[in-house]
């Protein structure tokens, strides 16, 4: 409720006064009002059938204004749903390279970045809305097929069974890791869990 | 509510009159008041600190009845959880037989018995809980170390980690195929699972 960088003073009844049911151009928290319906409109169409266009709609602004703050719509998912790497950057970064360390880099990454609670976080909360709500899951179902497992697939021209299983053996281990919490896996050092990973991922996504 | 094989007749007074509180000896369906009490002793103490005297203090019968119904509290477990199928018979019959194919014996077995909805539905519901209840994290961890992992771990000789690592992997497999529900992974059949996913659980727990 802030009005602080919007050209201040006790003028707070003008400024009602001006917006126009629906749009807001006079909101102190566009860039909020945008994640607060991409929210709304990712959990109700889920990812594809999403639009910014429609997003912006909801947020009662110029759709431009949400491709000035965010780019794709990928980059607003990522955003709304605080997801702690933009998958667009992550998965160049993994699958170039020798094609022989691609499954010792990409078990490094996950396991680096879900051993910082931050980020961690939100991955955890969204899988556990996934289990009680069916919504949700076709949101991360298409979300993940799109920006993630099909960037991989095409990537390293392997079958997509392959690259799910894969996802099924890192997920797998991110909730027995931090959910059930099983010892010893829980409190081993990412590293040794590093040397008993990568060959597997390396068997399914290496291609070799 | 039924009274049959009870002694029957219209003396539903007289027998209420009988019962002393916390006890019910009369009760028409004694199994299942202990599968109730075993529900709560369970989730509120978890697996290891749950004992049958508590259950049967609980139901308000003699520990003895426990035992007669369900015979250890393992027993009582799988039966309070409606599990498919109880692990102290499951486990001998997949590590023995030939060692070099206890991977692909392994996930056969639990493919084969996640592929049935009937069997599927209590373990999933069980992740479900878990996802959201600190007290059934606690229960399952235990019942699971217990019950399933440490039969395999010591059955075998293997590294605790191991067992968990191949854990997390036919784990996350269930949960992609049938919560998340990734295509293919979700339809493909059986041994084509079988095909990609035994070699990797044989390294994990098959010691060579």
């Amino acid at each position: 409720m802030s009005t602080t960088g919007n050209g201040g003073g006790e003028d707070g009844g003008v400024r009602t006064e001006r917006r126009r049911p629906g749009r807001r151009p006079g909101s102190a928290d566009t860039r909020g009002d945008i994640i607060t319906a991409a929210r709304k409109i990712f959990s109700e169409k889920g990812f594809d059938k999403a639009t910014i266009r429609g997003i912006a709609r909801e947020a009662g602004v110029d759709p431009a204004l949400v491709h000035h703050y965010f780019d794709t719509k990928e980059g607003i998912f990522v955003a709304a749903l605080r997801l702690p790497v933009d998958p667009g950057k992550a998965i160049p970064a993994i699958i170039e390279g020798p094609r022989d360390e691609v499954g010792e880099r990409l078990v490094r990454f996950v396991l680096t970045m879900t051993a910082d609670p931050q980020a961690r976080e939100p991955i955890i909360a969204l899988m556990r809305s996934a289990m009680t709500n069916e919504q949700i899951v076709t949101m991360i179902r298409e979300f993940l097929t799109r920006a993630v497992l099909d960037r991989v697939v095409e990537g390293l021209g392997i079958p997509p069974i392959r690259m799910e299983i894969a996802f099924a053996q890192m997920f797998g281990v991110i909730l027995v890791r931090y959910v059930l919490r099983l010892e010893p896996l829980a409190s081993v050092e990412v590293e040794e869990l590093v040397d008993i990973l990568a060959p597997t991922i390396q068997r399914y996504i290496g291609g070799n």
